[in-house]
């Protein structure tokens, strides 16, 4: 099913959690721009967006990108180059969504993921599902790394899916995980 | 919900195969020792197997291992400490079920997973469900890295499970993506 709501997915590693719960900014990881590349490829995703404050870490992510889109990587046409070409690193959740409307014409709603349970703006997966198969506002899923999106992002949320659990308690996936996890609910065939 | 049928995962990194079709040995990532780790702790699967026949990447396997469950990572009793319990290096797909007949006294039925789709042996993501929500067989669940578990593996495998598709032709996920989604549709909530 094709989603008739353009979707943009992104990785926030500023404002997020620590363990203790302190405000910290993670590293970009090689592994979370590929996994994350290939995930938006599969599921048509618009954008990936990589969301760092710090200059060098999304210079990085323009190195990786381009070695695959346009430089050495980029010969062969690969999955990679598709998976690749669809990754940006940007500098804070503003500039994220100033750039989709920059694209779009319209602001995001800002779909947020957390693996805590959370009282309010809670959204079913199905009811997800039915705004990007039925409606034509732009969606921004939102990921944060760490232990998680900071309190002070959350005004600028709009809706809030719930954690993933098994047939467990446990429920401390990777960030890769809990991505492919959510797209696959959402779009899957 | 809780399965009746005791499941295993297991990651093939021999024999698989190479973008041309020959058969390789992959190297052991520090990444899908975590990632597959965490994804069985949510799953409540049994055991996560690393498979390969390379002697001193097992090594690496029972290092990061003890680390976490009885080194210094295990001193607060962690998340991760709980996923990293569950995960064995094994040297080949034998020794893997002579390892659940050990624990479970039956040799395992083995599902195998692949990103091309394959002519034989198919069981919908619905019947598989079904087999682990209703029998006690136990099942083996085996994921390729590379391009995919070699030919000469087939004959061993039971059942297949389809690719992986969103709503597009792009079906290049990363491994440590197909195990969780794959997880997911079998076993989440």
């Amino acid at each position: 099913m094709k989603p008739t709501a353009p979707l943009y997915l992104a990785l926030l590693h500023h404002p997020v959690l620590d363990q203790h719960g302190e405000i910290i900014t993670t590293a970009v990881t090689n592994l979370d721009i590929h996994d994350g590349g290939r995930i938006a490829a599969t599921f048509g995703i618009q954008r990936y967006f990589l969301i760092t404050p710090i200059l060098e870490q999304r210079a990085l992510v323009h190195r990786v990108r381009s070695h695959w889109v346009e430089g050495p990587g980029a010969r062969k046409k690969s999955a990679r180059h598709t998976a690749m070409a669809l990754v940006e690193p940007l500098s804070d959740l503003q500039a994220t969504c100033d750039q989709i409307e920059e694209r779009e014409g319209l602001r995001p709603r800002i779909i947020g993921t957390s693996a805590r349970p959370l009282p309010e703006k809670k959204v079913s997966y199905q009811d997800a599902r039915n705004l990007l198969l039925q409606q034509e506002t732009p969606l921004l899923l939102l990921f944060g790394t760490g232990w998680g999106i900071a309190p002070s992002i959350s005004p600028s949320i709009d809706l809030y899916l719930p954690p993933i659990y098994g047939p467990t308690e446990f429920n401390h996936l990777s960030v890769r995980s809990a991505m492919s996890i959510i797209l696959d609910r959402l779009l899957g065939s």
